[in-house]
């Protein structure tokens, strides 16, 4: 089986790309598609060109806020696969024409992390949420009036072509229908990971994911694959409940309307606390009430979830030494380069279920009902097509 | 070889004793030595003659703290090795004249816990800072007024003889010199069992541990004999520094005088921050010190320190997503039956150094002088002898 791909794109090789982007100018307002120019990838950078991009809740994080000084206008985006255009001096793991999914976390394959089984947070190209690339922290994008508009992530995939550097993609080697693979590229490969490579559920253990967006339901889908005896969600929004069901949460809890403290739920539930928690929101005080909802002896709390105000999480050291822990990750402990070729041939052997993820598709210049479906929880992924 | 012990007291089986015990009547007062009255051990209980008694940090804590409520007048003490007197009913574990070494943290052997690789907590009979004993809350100590005295942490070991739970003590099947056994009855086990069942420490990897009382150090010990390739210790007590080495401290730093930050000197110290930071003092500011001590990607905290103040650790939930860990223990993960035996073989067998962590040794009418020593930081551990 072969992607029904235009893996050819025009050749601008050296020149600078004029294309449409989703630029966003100021905290929490619409994004507005502009014209922009796009440089072409300097020394270990690759130019791609989108073929599709979703909607992640980080982009909406770090849509509203307001700080850091120096992010608008940008162009956000980190969920996506596309086409190699062009690439820069130095790089030959990819070549125009290979399909890509550009990802927010550097794989450099190098350095003491990337080398390291215990993480995936290479150190060689740090995480940020810098405005430039990562090498020079320089731009490559120009709106109409030459203004510098900021990177994001070092994906900035709400454009229909970008500039990644070449340790911030994963090339595509499977037959993967794209929309899928585009899946792997941040939310999915996350919940997974972080059930599978972070927590490490085990068979017969007890789980509860804090939020049901498409992280925490990546995480049920994790638990249920690692042999977890309950899947218990939590969240405020009660249509979650039906859907949560195909990605294997066996019970479904409303804090505003279950009667008691969440954490007294979960310990009747579990017979004690849950052996797993997981926090797929980025609430501080909701990382507080998993921590109070795993178990005494052994729980573990895994934090995914960005903080949405930066505020920061306050624990009893009591409760630790009464065995509870707190662990977390960046992108579910993947790693790239490895982790997405795997996953993807997990789906094409049937053995991970990713199609009902994408709840909506739709054409990219409709970016913005985008952002209002998963702002009301209406949505889990939105497929936006760029040539559609 | 034997140890030159009295196993045959007299047999006052079913009848009180009337005997010493080092009573604490108001916080932070020093103790006052009276005459008590020890009730017989009732079913599933152990009266001890106790041989001789250490002084731990978390005495002195509980002894400062004006709360909780209906802890005074005590009795405390935790770490101590003793010979049984009389057995209540139910009963067979051990029988009078064995030499045993009561423990904080009950063993039931039975419960989802105990029977668990992943906990210690035993969730038969919880841990708590409980009056009286464990299976009926009430007492077996009163004064010569007739007055209750309580118990603390289901030992109080001050005494020349008291009644503990048949779950909170060990026997002692090697011939090891009580005074040695003595220390595994809490500080020791509790420092080697973090580093060791806890962390896990890996050879080759770096180890900062702040706080270098008798805890810390046994750490330092536990991650000598797991390989770690540097261990710091941090100690506002500069005197410490020279004893460290002889537990395999291999820096020194005092944070009043290291001129910079202190999670700045452990980054130069280890390129980029220690794989393993532990907390063995009690205070959530150092917790949180050793917390941005460790490296992203895969720094593990590990605290043991119970807090002084019952103040909350803050942590950025950012520095966790990076990698970073929280955990920790009670005990060190360890398990009273079946590790303090092997952990007294390993001693026999000169695998484990224990006799440098005994600095002083007096009369346990002197028992003030000790609480002062440990207070000053001028002792590790100090064995108080009974019958001297
Ligand atoms: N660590 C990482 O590498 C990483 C990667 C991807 C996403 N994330 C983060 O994961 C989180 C989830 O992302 P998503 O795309 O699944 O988001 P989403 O918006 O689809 O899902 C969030 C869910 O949480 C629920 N919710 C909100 N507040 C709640 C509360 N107080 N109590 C209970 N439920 C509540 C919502 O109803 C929604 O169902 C976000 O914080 C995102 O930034 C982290
Ligand atoms: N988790 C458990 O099961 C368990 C068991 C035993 C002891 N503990 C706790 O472990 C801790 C240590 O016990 P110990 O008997 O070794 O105590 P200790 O008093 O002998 O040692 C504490 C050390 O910390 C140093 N210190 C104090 N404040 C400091 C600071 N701000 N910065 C750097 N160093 C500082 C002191 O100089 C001293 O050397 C205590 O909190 C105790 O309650 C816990
Ligand atoms: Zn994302
Ligand atoms: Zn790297
Ligand atoms: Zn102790
Ligand atoms: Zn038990």
């Amino acid at each position: 089986m072969e992607n029904q791909i235009e893996t050819n794109p025009s050749d601008f090789t050296g020149k600078p790309i004029h294309c449409k982007a989703a630029i966003g100018r100021n905290p929490g307002e619409a994004l507005v598609i502009e014209e922009i120019e796009v440089a072409p990838p300097q020394a270990w950078e690759v130019r791609i060109k989108i073929l599709c991009t979703s909607l992640c809740h980080s982009d909406i994080t770090y849509w509203k806020m307001a700080r850091p000084i120096g992010t608008f206008p940008t162009i956000f985006g980190h969920e996506a696969i596309g086409v190699v255009e062009s690439v820069g001096e130095h790089v030959d793991e990819v070549e125009k024409g290979d399909i890509v999914v550009p990802v927010f976390l550097a794989n450099c394959g190098d350095c003491r992390d990337c080398k390291s089984e215990k993480s995936n947070v290479c150190s060689k190209i740090p995480f940020g949420i810098d405005p430039g690339m990562p090498k020079d922290g320089s731009s490559r994008f120009r709106d109409s009036n030459g203004e510098v508009i900021n990177h994001f992530l070092g994906v900035s995939s709400f454009s229909e072509y970008t500039v990644v550097d070449i340790t911030h993609l994963a090339k595509v080697i499977h037959p993967i229908p794209v929309d899928k693979a585009c899946l792997l590229s941040c939310g999915i490969s996350t919940g997974l990971g972080a059930a599978t490579k972070i927590a490490k559920v085990e068979k017969g253990s007890t789980v509860a994911i804090f939020g049901l967006g498409a992280v925490g339901l990546a995480v049920a889908v994790g638990a249920r694959m690692n042999g977890a005896s309950k899947i218990i969600g939590v969240d405020l929004n009660s249509e979650k409940a039906e859907i949560a069901k195909k990605f294997g949460i066996t019970d479904f809890v409303n804090p505003k309307d279950c009667g008691a403290p969440i954490k007294e739920v979960i310990a009747k539930l579990t017979d004690g606390g849950a052996d797993y928690c997981f926090e797929c929101i980025g609430l501080a005080p909701v990382m507080q009430d998993a921590f109070a909802s795993c178990r005494e002896g052994w729980g573990k709390t895994v934090i995914i979830g960005v903080e949405m105000h930066g505020a920061p999480i306050r624990v009893d050291s009591f409760e630790i030494l009464k065995g509870k822990s707190i662990s977390g990750s960046l992108f579910g402990g993947i790693k790239a380069k490895s982790d997405i070729p795997r996953l993807a041939k997990m789906y094409l052997d049937k053995e991970l279920e990713l199609d009902e993820f994408i709840t909506h598709e739709m054409s990219f210049k409709d970016i913005n009902k985008a952002f209002d479906l998963l702002i009301q929880g209406k949505s889990l992924r939105s497929i936006m097509w760029m040539d559609k």
